[in-house]
Parts: C-alpha cells; structure tokens; sequence
C-alpha cells in the first residue's frame, strides 16, 4: 500500500488559555515553535483544541495566528466543524485564503439527518471548497459513526475528499477504510485519533495518526513512524507498548484536552491547566497520577 | 399535584426561512400573532426553530423581533444553548434584559463533562441569570440523558430552576421527574417534549408540553389539557387518540422542523417548506403522506 | 377500538424456590389459587418466572402442574422460549397437548439473525402449533427491540400470530402496535409489561398488561381497567398514579423476580425471596425500602 | 511480556450438521483430525459451534466425542455456558471428569445481574471447578460488555481464573486485559475472537486467539505467530494483511457458524453448509462472495 497524501504525524494542537479563560497566545506561541520541526503537521481548532468553546472570531483569530507562526514549516489543517453552516462557510473561507493544506469536518451531530442528507452536507463543502476534504469521524462525541459506506461512494468520485480522521476504538473500522477506500485510491489517508491505533493503523496499510499525545511526546509518536518505515521490529514493539502506557494519562482526567494540558504543564511548558467550561479542569490526585505515568515512561524526572 | 410555575402547552416555535434560506420575517409575525392567542407560551430558538443552524446574531435578532410582536400576550421562552459559554452567556443577558419569562437549556453535548462537570454547569448558568431556567433533556440529539438524580439534587436546593423539557421516549423518565421532584415541590415543572405522552403525562401529574404539533394545531392540543381540567373522560380520550394520530406525521418527515413546515405550507400559512443544511426540505411522497394524516383528522380539506 | 382477543390482567407469576433452589410447589399452589379468581391470565415459565434459569424439564413439570390446578378459571399462557429450538418445539408440543390459551416467544436472543431469519423464526413456530402465538418483545434482555414493522407484516398475514407482549419503556412502541396493526385486525392483543404503561396503554387503545405486579396486587392491577371500562375519570387517575409509586419497588430490588418474592414475603405469602443464579435475593437493607413502599400504599401494615 | 498459559492459535470449532439437522459425526471426525496436528487447541461447543442452539445431552456427547478423537494432541477447552445454572453445574463436572484442559463461561445474559451478582456467578463456577476457567467476554451477543476492572479484581485472587477471550471490536479493551491484569500475573492468557485482533493482540502483549478463521485456514493463523516470535517483520505484515482481507468473508455470510461452514464446504470438506434455527443457510450470492475471496487469497482454485 502507497502512502497517503497526508502521512505520519500530525498534531491536534490544544489551545492555551490564561486563567480568566482568554487565548493566551504567548503561551500557543511555545507550544507551536516546539512541535512545527518535531510533528508532519498541526491540526488547529481541534476536539482537543476545545473547538466547540471557542467562538467563530476566536477560531478565525487562531486560524491566522498559527499561520503566521509556523508558516510552510509543517502541514496545516484547519477544523471548519460547526453546527452553523454560515460558520462552517466562514472558516472554509478563512482557510483558503491562508492557504492551509486541508480542512476538516465532522459530520452533522444535535441535528443529524439521514444518509442523503449526510452525503449532501459533505458535498455541499466540496463545491465550495479548493483546498482537500478529511472527514472526521468521532462516534464518541458525535453520537453515531459515519458509514464506511457512504465515505466510500463519495470518495471514489470526489477527488477533494483525501482523507479520514477516524477517532473509533474499532480495528475494523480502519479495516474497513482501508480495504474498501484506499486500496481504490491510494492517496486517501486513513488516519487514527488514538494513540494506541497508530501501530495496528500502519501494519495494517493506513497512514499514521492525529493524536493528541503528540502535543508533549512528538518523539514517541514520530518513533513508531520511523521504526515502521525502517522494518525495526523490536524498536517498533518497544515503541508501541510505551505507546499504551502513556495513553493512560487519559483515563486519569476528565477530559483529552486536560490531559493534555495537564501533561504539557508537569513537563515544564508554560502552559496553564485551564480548561473552558463545560470542561473541568483536573484536581490534584489526577494531575499526581498523570505525573506517574509521565515518570515511568522517563518524560518527567 | 398542583400546578407547576409553567403549565399547559407551549409552542416551540419553528424559524420561518426564505428561498435563499434568509430569516423570513413576515411570515414569522403571522405565525406569532395566530399563535399568542392560542397556547400558554412560545418557546424561541427551539430545536424545532433549527436553532443549531442559526448564527448568534440571528438568535440575538429573533428574541427582540419575537418580544416585541407577542409582548405579554403569551409566557416566553428562550433556549440560550450553545456549545460555546460565551455565545451562553450572551443569550442569558439578552433575555434577561428582554424579561422573557424563562430560559432553556440543554445538557453539554459533543464535549460532555463527568457529572460534577454537568452539574458545575447548571450552576455557572443559574449564577447569572435573574429569570427561573427549565433544563432540557433530549437524548436523540445529545448522545445521552440526563440523570433524574442530578436535576433533583439541583431542583432541591436551587430555586431559579423551576422544570424540565422531556423530549424523551420514556414514560419512566417522566415518572421519576414526577415522583422525584415535582412531589418535593410543587412548582417545579414537569413538561414533556413529545405529542404522544402530553396526556399520559397529565394523568400522571406532570404539567403539559411544549410541542411542536401546536405550531398549527394549537386548538387540538390546548383541548388536551382542557378535557383533563373538566375531567372529561370521553373527550379526553378521543383527543388523546387524534393526537396519536397527528404524531405520525414525524415517521413521513426527514425532519421535525421539515414535517411541521410542512404542515403549515399544507394548511395555508405563507409559509415555506424550506429548512437549513443538514436537514433535507421533504419531497414530495412524504408532503403527500403528511396530506393524507392532515386530511384524515380534517385539519386539510 | 375494540379488545383484542386477550384483554385485562394477565399475571407473570413467579417460580416460588425452597432454600436449596428447588421449585416450592407448595407455595406456588397457594399463589395460584390466590391468583385465579382475581385475574384475567397467568403467564407460564415468564420472565419473572426466572424461565432462563429453569431446566427443561422443570419447564414442562411447571406447565402440567399449574393448568391442573387453575384448570379452565383464567386464561394460561406458556412461554416457549429457549435458544435451542429443539426445546422450542417440544414446549410447544407440550403447550398444544395441554390446551393452553396461548404460547408467547422472545425473539432470538444470543445468536440474532438478520430480518429474514427473524421472520422465518416466528413462521416456523407458527407452522407447528395448534394454539394462538404471542410475540413478546424485550430489548432490555434481548439487547434489541424487534420492529413494529417486522410483526405488522407477519400479523396481517398469521391469522395464529394474536398479539404482543411489549415490555419496553416506549410510549410510541404501543402506539405503533396500535396504529399499524391493531386498527387493521382488532382481535389483535397489545399488552404492555410494564405498570406505569398500564393506564396509558388502555387509553390509546390498547388490550391491558402482562404486569408482575398483579402477583400480590391484583386487585390495583384489576382497578385499572375496570375503572377505564367505567369511565370513571378521577378514580383511574388516581389508581394510575398509585401503580406508579408501586412500581418504585423495583428500584430497590436487584432483579423483577426478586422484588415480586420480596414482596409477596412481606405480604405474608408463605414465598421465600429465594432466586436462583445468577439473580441474587435481595439484602435487609432493600427490602425495608419494598417494605416501606408496601405500607404507604397500605398493602402492609 | 512473558506468554500466558495458553497460547497461540486455538480453533472455536464449528458443529457440522447433516440436512435434518442433526450431528454430523462423521463429517465431524474428519475436521478434528484435521485440526489436531495445526493448531494449539481445539473449543469445544463455541458460539461458532452454534452451543445455544444444542441440547444439553448434544453438548455432553460432543464433549465425549472431541475428547476421544483429539485425546491429548491438542489442548481442549469447554465451554459451559448456559443461562441455566444446573446445565452449568452438569457441563463443569463433564469436563473435569473428562480432563479438558479448561472451561470457558460468558458472563450472564438475558437475565443480568449487578456488578456483584455477575461477581457471585464467577465465584460458584470457580468453586467447583478443578480445571482452569477462561471467561469470554462477547458484547454483540450478550448485549453488554464485561468490565476489565471487574475481571482483574477476580484474577488477581483467584488463581483458576486463567484468562480471557475477548471477542470485541476494541484494542483499548486488550491494553486494559494486559495492561491491568497480564502485567501483574503473566500466566494469565489474553486471547482474542477476532481474526483481525491476532496480530495486533500480539504486538501488544497478548497471547494469540481463539479465532474461527483457524476451522479452515489454521496454517495461516499460525503464520502470524510464527513470524511475531521469529521477529519477521516483512512476513508477519503481510500475513496481517492477508488474515484482514480472509476475514471479510464474515461480511458475506448472515452468520459466523455460516461463514465457516460454507468456506469449508468450498475447500472441499465433506461440511454441509446447514446451521441451525435461528441461523440461515447462506444462499448462492453469498456463497459466491466468499468464493471470491477464497480465490483471491489461494485458498480455493
């Protein structure tokens, strides 16, 4: 199996916020200078990014922002979700004039309509958008998951829809992209939301991982790429098992963006734990278990 | 039981739109002024008002344009929901500063928080708004329901929470909101959100509905609520069973927001089927289908 | 709407145990002959009855041991189900022989065929037995909910195929029973499972339940529907709402069967809380909450 | 991560049928024999043997029959299940009498106990058991999913408790089985159901599969674990890959027990393709589908 147009790493980047809950940007500004020569590409407004506390002019100001900062440096995606189409036709606008390298949807959630309308309202985005289409599947937040299906019948004759995000604890799901999409049309990414997929995701013909861990452990995660590409079997089983230790951070928060936040603040960014509502930020015996599993994997001393 | 705060039928009421998919103003002050005097309260920016696909500032407009046209004649409600705590809290103040007589909410959804999460969001909601709040269960769209258990350890100790939206396929649920809470306190009200339960949940103590049905079928649902109060067994019955009737229009509609578009367009409101991406406007089998039930209960002739 | 063919108060009685798990057939004469005179029918080897946990032996000695001692005074029903459809084939052998009114079956649970197979299923019983079929639709224990649809088609075509016993927390369940086949063929019987659904269920034209509670309420259960046949509006509210705070026994109870042994025991039945595996008997701390519910409805004193 | 217990590639063998349904031990016989020198062990009445839909005296002598055809050449393993627990009790002393080398229970189903109930079942199997227990985690057939927390508190005290079979579509499920309950007792056995799990399991720390693929394609199974132990990195991706497109047959059959079936009256076999009631035959465009990918992979010419 060719790889994908997008492949590897790319990182859903969290979004900083001071203690009043303000885009500390000075802050994002470390964080970005620090992943754009580690990761293959920095996926902004993601899930983990709190995209969905954020409001149009916030995700439109970060948009530019990290654009300016990390400009031609890594790949870039932007996330246009919103239950709003005006906004959703808002971002698609933003990011193509700054020229970002894909943009990314998930699929209609609150208001879900049947198939038709599902594949219409992703090629609504196609007619109006020049820039590639990854579709995001997150059944987790979404409350259904996408078809394999009907991704297929649009991306065996829409040319713009290169990709999918599939954030699925379901090796077959990936199983299933693979075989019934790329293997059709092998520039189509198949990409894993979790971590402990980004292994099972390579061996088994898909392209690597947006995943969140990379945040604070680009190395770890860019490791099993590189072990997979070298055909290194020990380094690649080494890699993946501290791969699923250090998934464990999640189940020791409320959430993936506080883990996340979390984790970046015990290693020593100047990254605040602070979370938007609806999301909590962790409380001391969670923050001491993620230091645990962060110092067992020698991340923090 | 007594009376809740909140009794009898509320219409949550739809978002008329143009061709182009604009905010259809006039058509929305004739549907207003046919129905504030009709039902006990209208319910703006509903799910039924496809308020997900309206943008903030729609929502702002739609408060002020709806305040000023059915001023006192009929309660009013606003769903202040919104992924984004800014965009909640601006909804909050505007419809305190327009002393609309309720807010509405729904649970977090897409990021959902653990419990204490849900619960911390209630409260920074209740912590800033003057006017009592109704909370919103609607399981089909949100992914989950909401405890009876978290509402009443809420329902008991805070006062500006005054009932519930059930807009959910479960006369148990209904029951423990009845049972739990409403015979802790009298004026907490216990409202469902589907036509079919309006009369079992009279009978079972519980204070009326707000239901989409009565945005042109205000007199048939109203007769409900006056059979029960005359304790009309005959009546009542047949009302009941009409209403069973009507409710099928759902089954032949991609959408609620569609099926009751639908109906208005049928009986001769200026009204246009259409509605907003994701939702599909109904073809014409199903505007046929929705005819013939109309028909049948002698609404269309 | 007329009554189907099975109407009223039918009666899922419990399996009474010894201490050392062997049927108490002692205690099972004196409940059924309590039972007899007071309602409508009595379901065999029912959910209640703990059937799952019965071999089929036992099955077979319970069917012959309660139709010769409530012989001809209500209506018997036997369940039939079992995975093996051997078993299957020899319940209805022995249900056919014995001359009960009617058997009832769960659809397949465990190994779940697709539509067909579930249509083939039903018509393969229906083509051996002599006596009238119920199906009895369970998703909490099945894991799915069989669709209207599926016995619509089956109904209307079966003339043996007589009813539905629907044990599911759906209002817009019954009503589909109702108004897709009951309106088509009125002897056909839609029989809810659950008591809060007992009142409504009558008043949107349904037949009456199968309701566990009647095995030491009877008379309450009874209440229900000679109340609705009287149309006497204030005494069906409030027996409806007295069978809502009954049926709060079952929160305090680990298991149906359980809360029904732990009641009757509480009554003074001469029945053990004895369940078999893997239920468990309920712990002092429960039954003084069942106790507690008993007495404000004044069952115990 | 040392190897558990049992290891490596373990065939749930199908029951095969003649046209009337009954046991087809002659055509038995020949598959066994077949078996017996390919792989690590032989399950016996596996949910692909179709065991709900045998009698309890059909389990008893295929657990005699398996016993004296495969006598020592491969580990045998029993499945007991039963929602009857004295067909339970009748299959446990079967198997310790006959010296199988485990049994194997899935947890509860129709009639669902709590958490301590589902606790309490284990603990009776396990006091009268003198051979090892594995439980058999399968939620798309018990309706619900085994929690991992609960399984390690058992396998942490309770030394007969030898393992798990998770037949679920989930690699976060296996992390946990080896990251909470392998990595702090390594004899315990972590085997998946699933075809497209074995390699992943491996990598992962697990112990190999009970996989219904084996029936007929065992050379490949084992294909996967000889290339992991033999650190054959080209080998063993290529194997993975072959084994994810082998097991799109399931997607051509309406049935496990009929994908096997009919692949192995394809291979030539003397296997009818007849399952039981509920389960149907698969029809000629089916058998044609998976012909295909027989082909494909040179399993058939």
């Amino acid at each position: 199996m060719e790889k994908g147009k997008f492949y590897g790493i790319i990182t859903p980047v969290i979004t900083p916020f001071n203690e009043d809950g303000e885009i500390d940007f000075k802050a994002f500004e470390i964080l970005l200078n620090f992943l754009k020569d580690k990761v293959d590409g920095i996926f902004v407004n993601a899930t983990t990014g709190e995209f969905t506390s954020l409001s149009l002019d916030e995700k439109v100001e970060i948009l530019k922002f990290v654009k300016n900062i990390v400009n031609d440096k890594v790949k870039l995606f932007s996330n246009i979700t919103s239950t709003c189409f005006k906004d959703v036709e808002k971002l698609i606008e933003v990011s193509n004039n700054l020229k970002y390298d894909a943009i990314i949807i998930i699929p209609p959630f609150f208001l879900i309509p049947d198939t038709k309308g599902i594949e219409d309202y992703f090629l609504s985005i196609l007619k109006i958008t020049e820039i590639p289409l990854l579709i995001y599947n997150i059944p987790s937040n979404t409350g259904y998951s996408l078809q394999v299906e009907l991704i297929r019948n649009l991306a065996l004759s829409e040319k713009k829809l290169i990709g999918v995000k599939a954030t699925i604890d379901s090796l077959n799901y990936l199983k299933d992209l693979i075989l019934l999409i790329k293997s059709k049309r092998e520039e189509f990414s198949v990409l894993t939301g979790f971590e402990s997929y980004l292994v099972p995701n390579l061996i088994s013909g898909g392209d690597g991982g947006i995943v969140a861990l990379s945040n604070f452990a680009p190395d770890l995660m860019k490791r099993a790429v590189i072990d997979f590409e070298n055909k290194d079997f020990d380094s690649l089983n080494e890699t993946h098992r501290k791969i699923l230790k250090l998934s464990e951070i999640y189940k020791n928060s409320s959430s993936f963006a506080g883990a996340i936040k979390t984790s970046l603040n015990l290693l020593g960014f100047p990254i605040k734990r602070k979370v938007r509502i609806p999301l909590l930020e962790d409380e001391e015996d969670k923050v001491e278990k993620i230091k645990d599993i962060l110092s067992s994997l020698k991340l923090v001393i």
